[in-house]
């Protein structure tokens, strides 16, 4: 079972600070809800996040889409050898059951990330908690722990491929955001930092070749 | 220049037949624009949409969307080899200029899809013109045509990814639709017809995996 994390996700309900914010409001109304049920969406409320700190790592759940539909939609996936972990910026964890894939519409995508991070959900197939990277790798004990960063030492994807197939309980560690790099907290947890390209990556292009090439090792060692 | 053509795509404008349906009444409203500007959505659309002849193979943008920021977010697309057509089921193409990349957020994206099928602009980074396969092949001419079906013979991608980059101008054809199969007419104008996996699967896997061969390959080749 490959465990892949999704960290420091850029997903996140707009902010208390921006919610009386014309770009935020005008949302709001428009949709029929209330500010703090929105998404954080770069592409909407730009106007506004520009008082956030870090904003340039927030309110990007298209990437949070691209990266799960991407993984979610492959047959090692279907099969029930992936398990995924989606960690926000806020240090919370959703954790998909095997199996389960998101909405592919992306506006129902969208609701259905609202949802869950607005009720927490302790049971069904998504569910919600608090949790910290190394929180979450100290409960589910993984055997080897790698980040991926193109601040990491270079391996090919066939190699990674051949070391997490070769591991019990691998952990996979992806970053959720657009730019920069993983916080010292990530980072310090991480068996080692690796980089599959020479240049930065979005997380969806190496989350579908990582998953590709694990899956053709898993099918080549059947 | 590996041609990628995304053929009978699951992505038109809301045909005039259902635009007085009351789901596609209240999208318009809604987004403030004509019924006749709005893309065909499944999601949104679903009971209107029971009435339009082949309704399963249409109204997908999402699997549209997911193709497109699959190929184009690659470092081979990013470099300038890789050629995306989108062909829709009404015979429109829309031509994306080598290295241009569709917004990635998706409301963003699907804005610029409906300008552009409501437009038909004839220069600019994306032209659309009145073109079926059979014309678009006419008019660029590969010297090797390979779709893409789970009807064809089985295939490992790493071949077909040698058999494509032997070639001098290859086009490899997707199916843009959820479900269903290709037409006779795009059928009768491949050269071969491939399957490299046993299962369907979805374009954005199948372009996501093929480019990355592909990429493997130039790479090992330089």
């Amino acid at each position: 079972m490959l465990n892949l994390i999704i960290a420091e996700a850029a997903l996140e309900l707009v902010p208390s600070e921006i919610s009386g914010h014309a770009t935020v409001r005008n949302d709001a109304r428009r949709r029929g809800i209330d500010p703090a049920e929105i998404l954080l969406d770069r592409s909407i409320h730009h106007a506004a996040m520009l008082r956030l700190k870090e904003d340039y790592k927030r309110g990007r759940p298209d990437l949070v889409y691209l990266t799960l539909l991407t993984v979610t939609s492959t047959p090692l996936y279907q099969s029930g050898a992936v398990k995924v972990y989606l960690h926000t910026r806020d240090d919370l964890v959703l954790d998909f059951m095997e199996q389960t894939r998101p909405p592919k519409s992306y506006s129902r995508f969208r609701d259905l990330m609202q949802k869950s991070l607005r009720e927490k959900p302790e049971s069904g197939l998504i569910t919600v908690r608090e949790s910290s990277i190394p929180g979450l790798l100290n409960r589910t004990r993984p055997d080897l722990v790698v980040g991926l960063s193109v601040q990491g030492k270079p391996v090919k994807l066939e190699d990674l491929a051949g070391r997490l197939t070769g591991a019990k309980r691998p952990a996979v560690v992806l970053g959720g955001f657009p730019k920069g790099h993983f916080t010292p907290e990530t980072t310090k947890v991480l068996d080692t930092l690796l980089r599959v390209d020479a240049n930065p990556l979005d997380a969806h292009v190496v989350a579908a070749r990582l998953v590709y090439e694990v899956e053709k090792l898993s099918r080549a060692q059947r």
